[in-house]
């Protein structure tokens, strides 16, 4: 088990639920469009947000964003490493650093002494881009020279006393990132901020997104984690939830099972998954509702559902577990079904 | 190493690519209208198609569809064993059935018997709708038993002497799914059909999907996919296709690696992304381009593309590996870059 970190109020690693993250994309400085922004990421299931630090300006913006906003705050740093405790000055709640382009020991050494000082934890975040070179020499461009990479760089906050540690080792390549968070997990037990760094695009990046924290979260291995699309960050937190979902992570909600359809649907079965989707989006139950085409992969694969329904001839069925409750012609199925949907969900 | 088996034209399992499986839904009968979804699956990249069986004028069907399409069919059987004959005879390059469903033994032997009379391999394809009483009883719900009832099924086939065998145990269930299809691949060499069933509408099915199968495909497990969507198939084999992609298994297209922006970017490098993405959609070669918001990520991460971009103070720098090839103001950029991509796209 990974050790427990604690930033701002949310604990992470150790059993705690994994924490979803996101980073706001308007200049730092801009801070009431940024709190707005981190308002909404919130909304959106966000526990911990992460804006960029490229200057003083955005180093002095923390404190108002810090004033407004209830969720933790992490501080992105490159390069500079007064922008960190200039950060750290401000309020934030984390300092993520790639020590590979802060330079100096001697300037790690300082932003150490501050977070010491201040009780905050740090983020080591190193990618395929900043593998230092000793190790890309030793080993080439892989799993294992990104992540001692990391690991020299956690071991020198570790010679200044800095103990609240989380690594993460992200690469494009999301076979690469899968690796590398495997190797992590067998070398240490920091915890390990999961995710595909530079996924893409929406689709492209939920894809990557979900196979690459996916198959770490399968395995145990991943606690914090955010998804990296380019696209608007109002979407990342939500689809960190769903993948959190998906293994099993997060259980507090109405999940739809819906049957692709085939030759065999009689009745509008993808209209309908998609509106008691959109019906029981917030409602935070534990439920399961099943939407299916037909009666081959209906009641039977259905049978752990609170509620389902499966076309048949000339009719549709609605169910309780094994248990048919009514008959309704097609044409009143959606009416019916939403009725029942309200019922159970109250 | 799983063994190798032969749909129609498509060789699955062993060292063979995976295939790319989707399933029509309309009604088979329909066969002008199912052959017009088959082309256009195929143009997507579906590799094997399914349609479902549901009566005789569905098996009848079958001859006509066989004589306009090119990519392997399969015949979706459930209930009725005489209807798997039936497809047989009018020329489906494989059998999907589910012998939970089947009934008796007996029937199953004379399915098996025309299968090895004209060569035509079967997927036994079990899920958590069909588990047996025996196992369920023994084990709960869980992968052993939905993996025992599957692998008795594939027993009784084995028994009357068909080899070429895939099977397949689906539960709408990501995390079961996952660890079903690990247990069948610890204990049988027959190739697996892989894939979440009941995955949900386009976007949760997508996740879910991309959850299970790359956890599977992450550790070599899987020989040919099927993403399941509630929605059109149509969306399914470039899902499938991507995931492949995800996992480092179809190498011949070109990767738009591409940052989610954040508080450092001065360019809309959002909208750029989504162009190129548009722009090398149907090249087929082994290119990897990066559009990246800024100098932190940009060059740095980006050192093993073959052209990438990134935004800077006042201009954006194009790159080819490491060496810097032009400097563009903002408002050239999108055009520039373009220029780049079709001169080494060609």
């Amino acid at each position: 088990m990974t050790n427990a970190v604690k930033i701002g109020s949310v604990l992470i690693g150790g059993n705690n639920p994994v924490a979803v993250q996101s980073m706001t994309n308007i200049k730092t400085q801009n801070y009431t469009q940024v709190i707005e922004q981190i308002l909404a990421l919130e909304q959106e299931g966000c526990d911990i947000v992460r804006v960029a630090v490229k200057d003083e300006e955005d180093a002095l913006a923390i404190k108002h964003i810090k004033k407004a906003i209830t969720i933790p705050l992490v501080a992105d740093i490159h390069f500079d490493y007064n922008l960190a405790i200039l950060s750290v000055e401000n309020g934030v709640d984390k300092v993520r650093i790639n020590p590979g382009n802060i330079g100096l020991e001697q300037n790690i050494k300082k932003v150490a002494d501050c977070l010491k000082a201040n009780n905050i934890p740090v983020r080591v975040g190193a990618n395929t881009g900043s593998i230092e070179k000793e190790f890309l020499s030793k080993y080439g461009k892989n799993e294992i020279s990104l992540c001692e990479s990391a690991l020299k760089d956690v071991a020198i906050f570790e010679k200044y006393g800095v103990k609240d540690i989380v690594i993460s080792a992200k690469a494009s390549d999301t076979l690469l990132t899968v690796k590398a968070y495997r190797y992590l997990a067998s070398k240490t037990n920091y915890p390990l901020h999961i995710g595909v760094t530079e996924a893409g695009t929406y689709e492209n990046g939920i894809i990557k997104s979900s196979v690459g924290i996916g198959a770490l979260l399968v395995d145990g291995i991943g606690d914090t984690l955010r998804v990296s699309l380019t696209a608007s960050p109002i979407f990342e937190p939500m689809i960190g939830r769903k993948i959190l979902r998906a293994v099993g992570r997060e259980t507090n909600f109405v999940e739809v099972i819906s049957c692709p359809t085939c030759g065999r649907t009689e009745y509008d079965c993808i209209g309908l998954a998609n509106k008691v989707e959109k019906l029981v989006k917030n409602i935070k139950k534990p439920l399961k509702i099943a939407v299916m085409g037909c009666v081959v992969n209906g009641p039977g694969e259905a049978k752990d559902c609170d509620l389902g329904i499966a076309g048949s001839k000339d009719f549709c069925v609605i169910f309780k577990g094994e248990t048919v409750v009514k008959k309704v012609p097609f044409n009143q199925a959606e009416e019916e079904f939403i009725k029942e949907i309200e019922s159970i969900a109250k």
